[in-house]
């Protein structure tokens, strides 16, 4: 039964990204060991890292292991009940790169390393997506702050660095209430919860490639429009689009969207208001944190909400991780025979 | 240039429904013109049937007049401030039958006529499948609105089935305020926004076929996922999809969210609340009409927003009735070349 995910996981996560042509695809059975142990290196070091830089930034020493442990994790838990408010401008800085590392695929970070250079890094598609995703962001989000609220310009881009980083890698520790920054933002955080981090890393949401793979069809789909009698070929990091992973990511997005609207719909159902009903379901499902609007905004909390609403959010976490359709395939007597 | 859309259209609209096997396409060179012929026939005749109906059920000539020939356009101008509430039930129930008829593909009408038979509308997928989420929603909202909020069952039915059918179907007529009814049923009719009515209708919105397009991917992907070595086809009224029409669904899609999305952001910045501009956006690119919140809402309008949104507002309308891509290929110099 295992076996019969496997080629959906293939999909949806790896294949796209490392099957050929890197180091360690060479070896066959000790492969997915050897694999495993170095995602524990990195992973095992980066978190020191992390630890030591929060630590240096006046952190106590548990307070730093405890927020290294949920950054790269893309957690967000923290020892604080103001989340990261309670600490200094240079601990938020550390949690931007290491959030944002935790936002990348990891079998990169090994690859990197074992050839020494880091072209893997620069030259990958969905790392290249993500950082652009970020910068365009945070930038219009700084912009708002300066020109709309009265930020200072360092203290927009710190703020607005850290709150696109935390909800776009579905780590979401807070710092400051985007939601305190008008109805503008609060687009743009929805937006951001969706998309999520990359793919093969600790973080959530449907995933840059996803909407890469969509753009690479939009971009042959026009040129075929303008050129009607040419012949493109949709690529993504430098390997053709098949029917496969097409079908992969349709089929996600439809599943996705639907779950997020069953889940709005149920807890709308329940006399949640709109915005709640549905940035709960988002957030939920995108695995992230805080949602947007009074109750479950930033400084809010999910407490207040009905059992019902509870319950049906916990399944939407658990859907949302899973990727759905892992969730949906065990419906099917059919997965449960031979 | 025109030519260059032709096949974009062709794809978008038809293609899936009518090319083969259909009285008219034997007929090669006078085929358009019959067609066209066609269309205004059955267009003609609803809309005079449709002002018979009215007219009985009490509407002035004038009234009856006007309200047909913005009824099976799915337009949605009524003579009355008060638009439906100001009618008979009666004439609501016309308005059902006629806006219902409005979002499906003309095209069969014509079929069904020269055949004689109403087993080309009974059997087509698009059909099929939109009469079903009609039928399906409706009787969710009016089982809310008779458990939640006092009505009568046949009041519950008719108002619920009038304001289903008006969203979906992009025609905008008003009966009652549906944004009064919680926000359960606001999140469904911001879905029904979104959906729109049938391919080769007068109706706006992404269009069912679409929907369920995207459907039987999501079934091949689940099937392959159960039975890893098993062969699949995804067919859609009884042809095979292929990847052109995948790849023409996606391409809609994405232009369509992000369409959406930017406008909302856009209307956002302009100090608009998050209900409003987004369900602004979603209205306005839909070609719907009414959005939600205390503003747009089915009893509000759009007089006192401001003059950018409005501009901006015109031309979602425009990109959603054109179908977006029909408006980004402009953007291209190579579409202006040779």
């Amino acid at each position: 039964m295992g076996v019969a995910i496997l080629p959906f996981l293939n999909v949806g996560g790896m294949k796209l990204f490392h099957t050929e042509s890197s180091d360690w695809s060479a070896k066959s059975s000790p492969r997915t060991k050897s694999v495993a142990t170095s995602i524990m290196t990195v992973y095992v070091l980066l978190t020191l890292l992390c630890f030591i830089a929060y630590w240096m930034t006046g952190m106590t020493a548990f307070e730093a292991v405890n927020h290294a442990l949920t950054t790269l994790s893309t957690g967000g838990y923290s020892t604080s009940d103001g989340s990261m408010n309670h600490f200094s401008h240079a601990a938020h800085w550390v949690a931007v790169v290491f959030m944002f590392a935790g936002g990348l695929p990891f079998l990169i970070f090994i690859q990197a390393m074992r050839r020494k250079t880091l072209r893997d890094l620069l030259g990958d598609a969905q790392i290249r997506g993500f950082t652009k995703l970020v910068v365009f962001t945070s930038a219009l989000v700084a912009i708002w702050l300066v020109t709309k609220q009265g930020y200072e310009i360092d203290d927009a881009v710190r703020v607005s660095l850290f709150n696109i980083i935390s909800v776009v890698t579905s780590t979401g520790f807070g710092l400051d209430d985007f939601t305190a920054w008008g109805p503008f933002t609060s687009v743009v955080f929805a937006f951001m919860m969706i998309v999520g981090g990359c793919s093969g890393s600790t973080a959530g949401g449907a995933k840059i490639f996803r909407f890469q793979v969509a753009f690479a069809l939009l971009r042959k789909h026009i040129n075929q429009l303008v050129h009607p009698s040419g012949v493109f070929v949709q690529r993504y990091n430098r390997r053709p689009v098949n029917e496969e992973i097409v079908r992969s990511v349709v089929a996600f997005a439809i599943t996705y969207f639907i779950t997020i609207l069953v889940i709005a719909m149920i807890l709308a159902a329940t006399g949640l208001d709109g915005i709640t009903s549905m940035s709960a379901s988002m957030t939920a499902v995108a695995n992230v944190g805080p949602g947007l609007g009074p109750i479950i905004g930033p400084t809010g909390n999910f407490a207040e909400l009905s059992d019902t609403a509870k319950w049906v959010l916990s399944l939407g976490m658990l859907m949302g991780r899973l990727e759905i359709l892992t969730v949906l395939v065990l419906l099917f007597p059919a997965f449960w025979r031979d």
